[in-house]
């Protein structure tokens, strides 16, 4: 446990790098994006419409962190020098001799580069075309995202989405939603069910469900099966007795 | 190899449904995000600007198959009543005893469910406030995307994409799915819960037990919750609707 997080703190963050992205809007929702998964450096290649740009600080949802701090470049040469390793984001499987790898297989990567902190980008090309080749080829490998074979057309944010929620929740394995699956409430004593279960039957008795003396037995077993399952807390037997209570007391005028 | 082809065939899809939902350009993406991943079936509650929606549809991208069987429906109970289990999305944990899971996890129950050709639903709340009490009340389990504690600020087409790519990404894997919390089916549809508890409901307003007006809706959210928790049958909601007009039926003598 202590490993991990002291794992997960010197893990250095992929940059997600637009190339020529055309608008606002998914430049705004790829920054949320990345803020909803922790990461927060975003560069931009040659933006069609310029920047700053409104829709895209609109779209942001706020993840002004990411927007103030984006940088934008003339190209993507440029926009790369920097990194170490960079992979390129394809929808495409091209005709290169490049690893092609998916979303988690990625993420793998990235941790085991951070841990020589191995500065790492990934390039997504723009919403129409994707990226030119020769982008591509300055990549190290290819990311490809498995969807649909019969339609493939995943929106510019969402695929930035993929990798930052890949990256996050792989980068979060000793999280505390680890063991959460079932939340654990106070159960109630099974003491107190079986009081709940012969208050019932009691009533049940004197209203004439339970009257046919051969069925009886296997009716209450499954009256109390039924009651098991739902996992009662304390409190929610203690409204179950309340209920047969207010439901003995009166007479029902339509029957 | 031959086993997994075989059993990915027989999978029942999970069904889509946005409970209000303010943005066409959403539903136009979620409908996307849906195909993508190999989705098809989606349902609208209540959404604001009605339908069908012109900004849906070009924000859809062709994802018309989608968009054009979408079904919209007046509340969430008509939603969701030819369905079996269902699933809220969550961004906040609420109080309320469900067990909380994270999209994998989900997406192991859902593989598992349509094993029993269990029909499953996941909600989706509106843009600006998620799912109210309400609706999560009618959930069998809640699903929380684990994300940045600082900023969890997900998209709503984002939120859907994320359970649609879990599920297609697991749907082309095998795994065990040995830890599951929910019971082997044939579980009762909603539609057959939903008439169980306005049964209980006016009778306990009959009663007396709803009497204080202001605790009403909680009440009713604790005793739906309570319920739900059972994962009854068919056979045991009329077994309870049995032990409710019974109950009713007679003068508890010493009341």
């Amino acid at each position: 446990m202590a490993n991990k997080l002291k794992r997960r703190k010197h893990l250095t963050k992929p940059i997600i790098i637009l190339v020529e992205p055309q608008l606002g809007e998914n430049i705004g929702m790829s920054a949320r994006a990345m803020m909803n998964c922790g990461l927060s450096e975003l560069r931009l290649v040659n933006p069609r419409d310029g920047w700053p740009n409104s829709n895209a600080i609109a779209a942001s949802a706020e993840a002004d962190k990411v927007i103030r701090n984006t940088r934008v470049y003339q190209n993507t040469s440029e926009a790369i020098a920097d990194l170490e390793v960079v992979f390129a984001a394809s929808a495409r499987v091209r005709d290169m001799t490049k690893p092609i790898i998916n979303p988690e297989q990625a993420v793998e990567e990235f941790f085991l580069l951070s841990e020589s902190s191995t500065r790492i980008g990934v390039m997504f090309g723009c919403e129409s075309k994707g990226l030119k080749n020769d982008d591509v080829t300055l990549a190290d490998a290819l990311i490809n995202i498995p969807l649909n074979p019969h339609f493939n057309s995943l929106n510019l944010a969402q695929a930035v989405y993929t990798i930052c929620y890949e990256w996050f929740k792989n980068s979060n394995t000793a999280s505390s939603f680890e063991n959460t699956a079932f939340k654990k409430p106070p159960l109630a004593k099974k003491q107190a069910l079986i009081n709940l279960f012969e208050h019932l039957e009691t009533e049940l008795e004197r209203s004439g469900f339970l009257r046919i003396s051969e069925k009886k037995p296997s009716m209450k077993r499954n009256l109390r099966n039924m009651l098991i399952k739902a996992q009662l807390t304390d409190q929610e037997v203690q409204t179950f007795r309340g209920i047969i209570r207010s439901l003995c007391s009166h007479k029902n005028p339509l029957d």
